[in-house]
């Protein structure tokens, strides 16, 4: 028998718990042997709870524990779970997280101890939930330079953005709602500012390069500003709108951004409706493909957790190639990007929008019947550029960059 | 030096062939060693192409040779790629292959030869192109008790479909255009009629249960008999008709088919267009997943034997577990099956319509303008009793089965 912890018994720990007790028959026929779960530390008691017996309070029972060879971290955030799954791989325990806030923070330090100790430092569950795109990564795409991963990474702001889409609604009416309904959090901007979004595409842009992409170097926008309008100009182009965590490989190095995109109806993340993610992977044989599926959810985020953990325990003593190894990359700045742009204007359209068009290269003029305003779609090119003529104008609503034809 | 060999050199095989060549620096990476191309075997000489010096004639030259540990096979067909393929991994080589067929009818006895000699047998590429789905099923859903398979696995079908469905073409038109554009072959019966995606389906099925399932007895349908009318009703009920094959774990037993089907637009595989594949899984834990891309196509499928090739290469002497283990398992009759059925009439919907929507338990009646005929679209019911409303009628023109709510 293999024996197993979990470090936070949340939704997510206790899904894990559920998911290897339901599963077992399966998890012995693919191991040849048990595994099971034998201590949970968590600051709660759970009287009447199936695993009750399993809980300890004290970090230390659970880490000097030589049986236990797994360890699952579902605590979320970093303090204490970087200094207690620092400890657990310093005591050649392998580990398993779901904690992106951990992986985007640490996971260079923890990698490197994973494979000093020929052990594994797994976290499958931190990006997209359920869809396996980090074992895809590694292994499904392997022998494959990866020049694209572009997602649909938070399951909250796509389910925000689908809603305004298709009932004309307004960010904050929706916003509200979600909460009501727990598909958002009480304190929501970690989602809907992309802070989330962030630091997914920053382990991603890590893997994909095989460096340290800082998630503090990313350039990040949430969807807080996206309005009914900018829905309505969307429909007028075929287009829709998206929170995307994109990381590109360029000529002239790695953009790893998050920002809303409109998006044409070719584009397969043009689907990828409510609380689902979409990953959308370009590779230099591969063309075009797409994993998607559940971001979240309490069972299929710990299937994702399951799946890392029979890996772990089939290579109880071989670091397997996950993760990144080289040092820090910095993401070019993103005025060096280039996309085209959908900026609205106060005013008239028809006393302003030609000048404004023939100003950013012949843009395609777009005007919404019944409004003080108009926006343009621009031609493709460097945000450095689209700044620069922007700071002409004095009456731009917002911009929305466009991934169209 | 890993050295490794090609049997055929086609489109797939010298995609291998350039795979191999133009991702070096990453398959070093990933390997820590090279990894080469040592032999082609094709009855052809390929006089200027960079790998002409690499050709032999004769299977013996490749098979005694000890120091190539991984072939890849990409002859197609059973004869003699079978007989090839069972000598070299009797001959303790690793095999990777693309050849759906000789999966489908020797896939059990390739599998334990591989078992019994420490080696593996790989097929990524028979099924789903570029599409890692072989390798999600086996470990990224790790853990899982897979509930569904159902998937758009036919590239050539789905082209046809989507056109006949954007253009409102006839099918003999689409496919004659397809044939001219290479999108379709020749001689098209493998596509249209099905045959290939229930080889595919038949692959996935196995590994699914974990059993042998024959595709021979897998209830196969192809798209030659859908027409133009029939995407007229599908519109009306806001769905798209593809050409799925269909792998369900019901309390009955295991449903595989292939068939057309009518779809939602809330269904991720509806979003799935021309020549792309879409495969959805379901899993006890994991939610609806869909893996999207490439189904075909010389580098998308190189790309996924090249995968393989690596996974081969970091396991010489290890048997994973892929494929299937048990004996045969035979689906259960489609008579036992339940679905909606939209059905065709010929005649007046007003004579006709009322009592025939009757007769099928109060199915939704729906009228074309401007033809003789109408069509009910029934409640769920299984095809068995299906059958026998519909034996009571001589003017039903088509059936088509349908996943619509």
């Amino acid at each position: 028998m293999i024996k197993a912890a979990i470090m936070g018994c949340g939704t997510i720990g206790s899904g894990v718990y559920e998911a290897v007790e339901r599963n077992q028959e399966v998890i012995q026929r693919e191991l040849g042997e048990e595994l099971r779960i034998a201590k949970i530390l968590d600051l709660r008691n759970f009287p009447g709870e199936p695993f009750e017996k399993l809980v300890v309070h004290d970090f230390q029972e659970l880490v000097s524990d030589p049986e236990i060879r797994i360890v699952v971290e579902t605590m979320g955030g970093t303090k204490p779970a970087y200094e207690f799954v620092k400890a657990c791989l310093l005591a050649g325990k392998q580990v398993v997280t779901s904690n992106k806030a951990l992986v985007a923070a640490h996971g260079t330090e923890l990698l490197q101890i994973a494979r000093e100790k020929q052990i594994n430092f797994f976290f499958e569950a931190a990006v997209g939930g359920g869809i396996p795109v980090i074992r895809n990564l590694g292994s499904g795409y392997a022998g494959q330079v990866i020049t694209e991963i572009t997602g649909i990474l938070n399951g909250t702001t796509n389910y925000i953005l689908t809603r305004m889409e298709r009932e004309g609604a307004d960010f904050a009416a929706v916003l509200s709602e979600a909460q009501e309904l727990g598909y958002a959090e009480r304190n929501p901007e970690a989602d809907i500012e992309g802070y989330d979004s962030c630091r997914k595409i920053a382990i991603l842009a890590s893997i994909m390069t095989d460096r340290e992409v800082n998630f503090e170097e990313v350039h990040t926008e949430g969807i807080t500003k996206i309005d009914s309008l900018d829905f309505r100009y969307a429909a007028k182009l075929g287009a829709s709108i998206k929170l995307v965590g994109s990381a590109l490989r360029e000529a002239d190095g790695i953009a790893v951004t998050v920002f809303p995109l409109l998006i044409a109806q070719d584009n397969p993340l043009y689907s990828v409706s409510g609380v689902y993610n979409g990953i959308l992977v370009k590779g230099n044989l591969l063309d075009t493909t797409m994993l998607y599926g559940s971001g979240a959810g309490m069972l299929p985020t710990a299937s994702a957790v399951l799946a890392d953990m029979l890996e772990a325990a089939k290579h109880p003593a071989e670091n397997l190639l996950y993760g990144w190894h080289g040092k820090a990359l910095s993401p070019k700045p993103v005025a060096e990007s280039s996309h085209r742009y959908l900026v609205r204007f106060a005013g008239n359209a028809a006393e302003l929008g030609a000048e404004a068009a023939e100003r950013f290269g012949r843009a395609e003029l777009i005007v919404l019947e019944g409004t003080e305003e108009f926006a343009l779609l621009t031609p493709r090119m460097r945000e450095r550029e689209y700044r620069t003529i922007a700071a002409g104008f004095s009456n731009i609503i917002s911009m929305i960059r466009a991934e169209l034809d």
